[in-house]
């Protein structure tokens, strides 16, 4: 069973988790992004007017930063055009264009910077990166305006690197270091049907991590020694093996997710077997050892990746707000791909927790890691220097309609829910529901003459209980690879009412994931909770321990934001002063009643600053 | 109350913890050390034959290997002369002194590797700490021996090193990047009387840190880009701020020990209060934030160092051996220089636990990392090539003596107990004891003539009842700086009986250190215990939940070593598969009844290799 994503311009979101997001995206952050963006030099550098000694020389990422940005921005036009951005998006096309060189390279970075280094250091520089990124962004202009301007300059630097990279006499067998020209040339490819850009990704994937190493003689032909790689190890940047013979996740964590991806992309394109078994092996290994609950992962700070299998700190947690990204684009494709739910249960965990919390209600501030827990010290900000976070927040927003709808022309499966509509072929599929805040979904189906067929209606891992009717007859679905599939012949204003139980649950993690021992993580529905200070005055939310069942809380409406569910209850707060003078103790702390609310964990750090934590020690009496 | 060690040569051991282990140490390390040392080109890159080309250039810490397993040699040698190692020693002083340059100049890796690159790269290439062990292996050997040779040698190189650093003209304002030369200088000053080897060790001290930077400078002087500091910031190296401003303990955790011991050193000999009060500092937020329940201490492998607070995984726990062998000087200096027990508290955790986890029972397995737990991939190595623990613990082991006991010529401290001997003055202590098996010391005094002294005998910080007795009589004690305190007038023959009850606890971490909620930690006296696989066939160490109450594990003696203490208890063994296809459930596992077995933390993987311990889960009904 293999779908295509339902394109985001034919789907509506009006609910009220996800359309306020997407309207402060487009009001807020495209505009807030840009001014950064602009205020910090990335855009004049495509004048390339930089010369040695100048202060603020174009950093090897900055053409990223503007290419993801636009990306976003042409998103947002494709759904609602607007003439200002269009004149935006124009005049940085212009300077993008204006900076190509005439042989089709075009990188702000290595031609004003390091002139003549172009190519000699794939590995740490970041080159092949920028350039995906900007294959991206000519791809999405083109489908949201029909304009080529931008994906005919990158199409230019696409041949040019074609001709630059491969197997034949004269070409360099190198490959992306940060991995994404990849994914971005399956979608050139797609866009323009030119299948050599198709098997240059398949050239950059199969080549990486060969022997003898191309980093080794990239870096011998530097004059450097490669023992002296700064990463230790081409792990960090998954070329420590060939691609198929990689099972563990491991290294930066944003580079594995986009290079899974194009190997999701390439087994689909190609019908790689080989391909997609590494990307099932990595996928286990992915969700049962190194991913947090909140589908954060990368726990370390130091390679901005992964660890060691169970290692998931919760205060020091990296999970960088892109990982999180990358994880959804992963798993979406796997998702469409094999029709398996199971990989949209990641893709909703991610998606309403650990990238839902890279940004703030007001689309003005970011998190570029997304901790577990905060001893209050950890807050968003309006930029980085290295800014990968907020266009990608917001590439991924101004494109979310993606991702709840995919067909395969003849069947059609509802991957995610909330309230909204979706124009599929001749039918429109109505959603009215307060999901996530609710369970209760009612489907409406138009159509303006009868059609036969399959419905699936992705049944989550999270819920344990449903209910299903059509037209207020209850109706017996068929189970096939986690959804309910409902085959009939389909009539304008039949309804579908699907239940999802969504109680409030206690999730206990793996016995060596340190952080959940003797804890709880509270999810309902797709959301996990955890505790701020912001509800819990003088008291620190580390010494308040959960009640020993999850039916013990309450669901109430929030007083702080509109639509939003919180959870309340009665638990203890504990005495932590035994550890004064040490951090460990053979006391018991002694307890005393305390109110506890809950709030979801994507909207954390929105009030008042202070503490934060979502594994919750649980009574033990 | 400020003490001084007693000599180790006036103190012997003759218990079944550590005498075997000085034994061993002596007959096996340090032979099997030497050979290794040897092996691998270590001894013989003093020949200064290597030339550019050849393989296995002496590196950069090749000289403090070397160093080091001299010292451990004086020591040992100094309670043990044998002349098989008196000779060894002279060969290798031989092979060190003519490496020495005209200008006092000793260092291999810089003499025959990097020529004319001498003192340019402070920060990074570990020169001035290879000094400092070799200043320690000289005064070490001149105590031991009495023959001048290696110290004379030494003693020109410092000097060298003097008229080299400073701040008078033309000198460079340099200091040591790995420090260790600063304590090492303080050791030569005390044996050779001269000032200025302690000055220049208060120079190092006071420079560290300052603006503008010198590392910035040395770097720019190099070619270098200061900001392409591969650990990125100065903190690494304790160089981030003057010594006296630095609050938290950061960084490398071996450098920052040595530093630490060396400001600890500074403020007794120069009265300077300042360094004091930092050193203070510094030990409250380590000992409250970032130390292991073993003694262990830096928590990450990525800068073999300090994190952030109440970071303390157990499973991928660096805790490297080196650092708890720091963590014992400093906290040894600062026990003797304050009269407080609290001190040699953390002296002791580490030293049972986190440093005599460093090494096997058969003296030629070393750990470089003590996790608190392991998937049962982790064991002790011959040798590293980073080579700085094996000899490390042979120096310590081998002088291990001089944690016993302390004086300031009036008074007399008991700091650890074990039964042997000390030769105090006139006077002879005996300890009759199972240490740390049993509670129960026997303290006989044998004196010529009666004196009149206050004999401090140390209450445990993890002891909170005991009985005290004097030629069988009960007595009350004054308790000061943690000691029991009793002033008379001492006669031969007298014998004092101390009782300290030595239950099984449970230590609870600080609320905020993940691994531990949920889980106790078992304790008995000084020793943590663990679980390991050897003594739980067919069930994973990892799925076991240990009883609510200490009180329910029984004390038995070990069927696998002499003299060694099990804990045993009956316990659960959780049902883990609810894990086996993602990482979080909503299930609570089943259980069933279990036996379990602790070891002393230290004895860990002597026998079958598997999984291990440290934080149990313990049952919740």
């Amino acid at each position: 069973m293999t779908f295509n994503p339902v394109p985001f311009t034919q789907v509506t979101l009006n609910d009220s988790f996800w359309q306020p997001r997407q309207l402060v995206n487009r009001e807020v952050s495209l505009p807030h992004v840009y001014a950064w963006l602009e205020r910090t030099g990335r855009v004049d550098a495509f004048k390339l007017q930089w010369r040695a000694g100048d202060p603020n020389p174009p950093h090897i990422f900055w053409d990223s930063d503007v290419a993801k940005w636009l990306e976003a921005a042409a998103y947002s036009y494709a759904d609602f055009p607007d003439s200002q951005l269009e004149t935006l998006m124009y005049k940085v096309i212009a300077l993008i264009a204006s900076a190509q060189q005439p042989d089709g390279y075009l990188n702000t970075h290595f031609t004003v910077v390091e002139p003549g280094k172009r190519f000699t250091n794939l590995r740490d520089r970041h080159e092949l990166y920028c350039a995906g990124h900007l294959i991206e962004a000519g791809v999405a202009h083109f489908q949201a305006t029909s304009q080529r301007t931008l994906l005919e300059v990158v199409s230019r630097y696409a041949d040019l690197i074609d001709a630059t990279f491969g197997r034949a006499e004269g070409q360099k067998r190198g490959y992306p270091g940060h991995e994404e020209l990849e994914l971005a040339l399956v979608k050139l490819y797609r866009a323009t049907g030119k299948k050599r850009y198709l098997e240059l990704s398949q050239y950059f994937v199969n080549e990486r991590g060969l022997q003898p190493h191309y980093y080794d003689l990239e870096a011998r032909a530097r004059g450097d020694d490669p023992a002296a790689y700064w990463a230790r190890t081409y792990a960090y940047l998954q070329a420590h093996a060939p691609v198929r013979e990689q099972t563990e996740v491991v290294g930066h964590a944003v580079r594995a997710m986009y290079l899974y991806s194009a190997m999701t992309d390439l087994a689909r394109e190609t019908d790689d077997e080989s391909l997609f078994r590494a990307c099932e092996t990595l996928w286990e290994h992915l969700t049962t050892r190194r991913m947090y609950v909140t589908g954060g992962i990368g726990s370390s700070g130091h390679n901005e990746g992964f660890t060691s299998d169970y290692d998931l700190p919760d205060l020091s947690a990296y999970a960088e707000t892109c990982a999180s990204i990358g994880l959804v684009f992963w798993a979406h494709r796997l998702s469409n791909l094999t029709g398996e739910s199971k990989y949209v249960d990641v893709l909703e965990r991610a998606l309403y927790n650990g990238v839902a919390s890279g940004v703030s209600l007001n689309g003005r501030g970011f998190f570029y890691e997304n901790p577990l827990a905060s001893l209050g010290n950890h807050h968003r900000q309006e930029f980085f220097d290295c800014a990968c976070c907020p266009p990608n927040v917001a590439r991924l927003f101004a494109s979310l309609g993606q991702y709840f709808y995919s067909t395969d022309g003849a069947e059609i499966a509802v991957q995610l829910y909330g309230q909204g509509s979706a124009r599929i072929g001749d039918l429109t599929l109505q959603q009215v529901t307060e999901y996530p805040w609710d369970g209760r979904i009612r489907l409406q189906i138009e159509t303006s003459k009868p059609a036969s067929f399959k419905l699936h209606l992705r049944l989550p891992g999270w819920c344990t209980s449903y209910r299903l009717s059509l037209n207020e007859q209850v109706v017996s679905p068929t189970l096939e690879r986690g959804y309910l599939c409902l085959q009939r012949k389909w009539h304008s204003g039949d309804e579908i009412l699907l239940d999802l139980e969504m109680p409030v649950v206690y999730l206990r993690s793996h016995p060596l994931v340190a952080s959940g021992v003797g804890r709880a993580a509270l999810q309902r529905g797709p959301l996990v909770y955890c505790l701020e200070s912001a509800d819990h005055s003088g008291v620190s939310v580390h010494h308040l321990m959960a009640p020993k069942e999850a039916s013990a809380w309450r669901v109430e409406k929030s007083t702080d934001w509109e639509s939003v569910i919180t959870l309340q209850t009665e638990g203890l707060q504990f005495d932590a002063s035994a550890w004064n003078k040490s951090l460990y103790s053979t006391q018991i702390p002694t307890t005393q009643p305390a109110s506890l609310t809950a709030i979801p964990y994507c909207l954390w750090d929105n009030r008042a600053p202070g503490e934060m934590r979502v594994w919750l020690p649980l009574e033990t009496r």
